[in-house]
């Protein structure tokens, strides 16, 4: 916990403290910060981290995309309850005790709460001299305004919203691949779809979202109780090419990297023009038909159809 | 997070659903666990978790003490903003993706939560493939009955709780100090104090109180505000004499290790014997005079006295 009592703590709290000023939460310093919540209703909380891909962000010394990268993570899933972030407790673990590292990530996560009424009410920051990267996950609370079922339907149309590249999922295999080899899209951020999903949500009808993350297109399961997805074949960024082209088989691509869609909403066809149009970087990548819960996936780097 | 899409998965929702009978917080299954709060007033956010000590927990597949650990770290800390947990989101980070072992840490902590009545709202669990040691961390969330100010006043006679050993701080030196010994001291879980404390301080006055762990006898710094803390000699387990013993210094002694008392609480003198008398393995350790700060400390492994 933070608390001031060392110097670079002491600034650590005002970073935090900067964070406060929202009229949905009531914070005030004790030996931790305490708050009084203005807000009823459903909530949600979820916790998740940078993973394997703090790798690289503590070999480049890329902070502030470490930053949204665990935010993403956080925030892209909040949007599958349709919750907006309240309040966050943050998990910085680094292998060595460099306060001005720690200082920025800080400052970086205090400035993207304070942009987006986040509130932080503490965290941890941990020395493992047992590990060789950064990781930063965090716990992110959301209060939900309007609960509804996350469900494909049969006829939907499925709209995906471009990713920025790799985001933060398969950096396992990325590592096996790529060995020490450092690339700008190694470190890119992920990018955070919160607000336009939630947008398209208030005004138009959308039955079924997924955030493609961990598990890749295997997460689409959750959404589809018995009907089917087709997702059509896509040109993805170059990478993904690379990937496949170093002896990954189509299955691995789908069950592991994003294949260039970040986002999918499954939404009637009526509604699709007008959710493509209110999107940025969004298509129309596939249907939702009869089925038993499979994804049928026309492979984009061959000629092959998968099935997961 | 633990969407049942995998049939481990599945296990590990079974287990947190299990935590989800109480009165104070309804919990419905939407695509992640949803919730609405019964409770107004004060709350407070904390994160932690078993840092180094995860290391030895590893080795050994001390699973239960590893939870019962991270549970400590929180509650112990819950205890000095009076606040009782009612609900956590968890984070596991292990080397390798053994379904065996998630399992059987999830269940051990579903049934700690079970006893106390805490909500298991969802969590994570990361696999890294670059780390060698188990790390369980959580934000656990509490309500607060009654806010205090948590201060040392002049005049308080210092109350320790003997510690379990050398409860879940130090490992880095521990580590540095044994190598690779493994000894049932170095898994042996943290008290948890939480309970004992909420009692006391629902019946007596108790002015200040601190959690003996990372930082150590430092910690106190942030409760003593002008005036100065002494604490007397005492007679720590064994394990600290043969630490001080491979040539740890006494002020490094009272920076990293507990020295056998896990738990501080600074009460008035009228209420010590009734304090003593409540708490488990409770005696007086030292008092609060007039001063600037400071705590003076008689090293139990010498004739010196330090000052942090």
């Amino acid at each position: 916990m933070y608390n001031p009592s060392k110097p670079y703590k002491a600034k650590i709290f005002e970073l935090i403290k900067k964070t406060w000023n929202t009229p949905l939460i009531e914070v005030k310093k004790d030996i931790y910060p305490v708050f009084k919540e203005k807000i009823s209703g459903w909530k949600v909380d979820h916790t998740d981290g940078i993973g394997t891909k703090g790798d690289y962000h503590w070999s480049q010394k890329t902070f502030k995309n470490a930053v949204l990268d665990a935010l993403a993570m956080n925030l892209n899933d909040l949007a599958l309850v349709r919750a907006i972030p309240y309040k966050l407790q943050n998990h910085i673990i680094l292998p060595e005790d460099n306060h001005k590292y720690i200082l920025e990530i800080v400052e970086h996560l205090s400035k993207e709460c304070q942009k987006r009424h986040i509130v932080m009410t503490g965290g941890e920051t941990s020395i493992h001299n047992n590990i060789t990267s950064l990781d930063i996950s965090m716990t992110v609370s959301g209060f939900i305004k309007d609960l509804k079922q996350n469900m494909c339907k049969v006829g939907d149309v499925l709209i995906g919203i471009r990713s920025n590249g790799l985001h933060s999922n398969g950096f396992t295999k990325v590592r096996e691949l790529f060995g020490n080899e450092n690339r700008e899209e190694f470190t890119r951020p992920t990018h955070i779809y919160l607000d336009e999903v939630l947008n398209v949500c208030d005004k138009f009808n959308v039955n079924g979202m997924m955030h493609i993350t961990g598990g890749s297109f295997t997460k689409l399961k959750d959404i589809t109780g018995n009907v089917d997805i087709k997702i059509y074949r896509d040109k993805p960024h170059k990478i993904f090419y690379e990937i496949y082209n170093k002896g990954v088989t189509d299955k691995e691509m789908y069950t592991i990297f994003n294949c260039g869609i970040g986002f999918i909403l499954s939404v009637p066809n009526d509604s699709k023009k007008d959710v493509i149009n209110n999107l940025t970087d969004a298509f129309e990548i596939g249907e939702v038909v009869k089925g038993k819960g499979n994804i049928i996936i026309e492979s984009s780097f061959s000629e092959n159809t998968i099935t997961l």
